[in-house]
């Protein structure tokens, strides 16, 4: 493979012919997608079956990605490889062994949170932070086994770092930045950062506005001198992009994703009563189109081109490769996984 | 491979440690066991979750089969694998994006009715039988697209027959014989098998007791005689074993077999209320360690050695082989395929 892939780490669109058509414009060789915020088990594989339809549809555009080498396919074949992800324990339910069936549909990433207390962790925006809890603790194991990446981007701090600890692979925060760059609840510690890249874990920048130093006025020039310090910071391997894109989403579904079923009040979350939809995207930075703008801009901020190619999907392609299998694949006394 | 497989298509045991071993020593290379009899998508899926914990427990004896080639793999790792099926469609509810989920989760065959009337077609026990219905054409059309093989074990004639008329794949009737040999509701006229082989399709012997002349008493000499005459019929290449085999299994197996949640009132099925439990199964088939008696008894009944081998394992391999991959596989316009 001559050219090094590029993989957006998060994203929420409202799907469609036209947004998986911008992905290839934009060369995007592999996105993960959110399937479920607080969709129950049942109410998640009816997302898996929109998935599939829009497979059967466009599979000139897209298809389901499992493995690293589903993203090389994709480079290959001209097309957007899709891998699934859940940004709430909810899809497994109370129920652990449907960790492994989760990831036979193809779910590649789990947050152990959003914002809220769950099962396994808690979220970034209670009050207490007790760490991983009981059942937290056999469901990274069991995640940890089937080949399901710890996803720690809405959980809190303790937690995240009990996540890396416990955790036997690498974990990663696949949508945050730096709080030392722009203090957000959802934005991260230095010392989580720094566990993190220690770890082998990774993390994927943000472009969506609250996580970004100034908003929506943010400027490309900022964004890219914050992902230089951060390499200097984690080690250049550890970053890539997780846009946590919303594209053409009604404000609705912010909601949905603030509120679940968890609350009969409204909760803003990330806004405000004052501000309390989607919030506008940077100038340089609406669609999958885009993402030539970061890439170019990232050699301003110092990289050379192989390092700008590591962060624009290289790294998080090495992460797949190592995290999507079964932990015991390649050992010799396990001979199911060559059976798959 | 020298050895051709030996293949069970049709089992619902008490599986135990003591079970898979007798298919170890019994030299079995594969079966297809049900999952589901009445239960609804989450119910099959909590059975699928029990058949991983079996699967992670026992990696040396079992894994799950999703192929023809994992029938090849089991037999160079000397292990069974362990295809999945149902003998009712309530796994897919009333929802035909379901259909392809189930498939990714392993299912392999799907009866369209297990004795009663279904929302897909006619079971073996009512009074009148109107054949595929609007949605069961639907659903045909979406287990050929993705692999899933059409069941009638437990139809009615005209449904039956239809099937094999409306489906574009080869049908299987996993575990029946010949109502001309023996006329129980459940076993198939002569037109179906005709019909069925025609068709390219998979007739399995079961050796379950009410499914044979003499019932408990019946001799191998007779059973093997009329597998004899069905090849005659059929073709032998249309031919297999689904023995039925329900071992170890207590009563109230089979009365949920019969009565699921459908009555309120008791349904003996194939049985009576003289005779309500599991019956007695033959003299010579007990277990998964009784397959040489049936092979050695094919001989005398005038196979050789090539045909014997086509019988026990060898026409459900090459069954398996064009069934259970995309209907697409294969064709140019379809590069989704290569990416799973």
């Amino acid at each position: 493979m001559t050219r090094s892939p590029r993989i957006d780490c998060l994203q929420y669109a409202n799907w469609s012919e036209k947004i998986f058509r911008q992905m290839r414009s934009g060369g995007v060789d592999a996105v993960h997608v959110t399937i479920a915020y607080h969709e129950n088990f049942r109410e998640t594989v009816h997302n898996i079956e929109r998935w599939n339809r829009w497979f059967e549809q466009f599979p000139e555009l897209i298809f389901q990605g499992r493995t690293g080498d589903d993203v090389r396919l994709a480079q290959a074949t001209g097309r957007t490889a899709i891998f699934f992800g859940f940004q709430n324990p909810s899809p497994i339910e109370d129920d652990i062994g449907l960790v492994e069936i989760v990831h036979t549909l193809g779910g590649r990433f789990m947050q152990l949170t959003y914002n809220n207390q769950s099962l396994l962790a808690t979220g970034c925006y209670e009050a207490e932070d007790t760490g991983i809890t009981r059942m937290g603790r056999q469901v990274i194991k069991e995640m940890n086994r089937v080949g399901l990446v710890v996803d720690m981007s809405h959980s809190a701090e303790r937690s995240t770092l009990e996540a890396i600890d416990i955790s036997e692979r690498p974990i990663a925060i696949t949508h945050a930045n730096p709080a030392s760059w722009h203090p957000a609840l959802r934005n991260k510690s230095d010392d989580v950062l720094r566990a993190l890249g220690q770890s082998g874990g990774m993390l994927g920048f943000s472009v969506y506005p609250h996580h970004l130093k100034g908003g929506s006025n943010c400027s490309l020039e900022s964004f890219c001198e914050m992902i230089a310090r951060t390499a200097d910071l984690m080690g250049p391997d550890h970053i890539g992009i997780g846009t946590d894109l919303c594209q053409d989403q009604p404000d609705t579904i912010v909601e949905w994703m603030r509120v679940g079923r968890w609350t009969k009040e409204i909760d803003y979350g990330e806004g405000s009563s004052g501000n309390p939809g989607f919030p506008e995207m940077p100038s340089w930075f609406h669609d999958n189109r885009d993402f030539e703008n970061i890439e170019a801009r990232l050699r301003v901020a110092g990289f050379d081109a192989a390092g700008v190619a590591a962060i624009m999907g290289g790294n998080w392609l090495q992460f797949y490769d190592r995290s999507f299998g079964s932990q015991n694949a390649g050992k010799s006394s396990d001979q199911t996984e060559a059976a798959q």
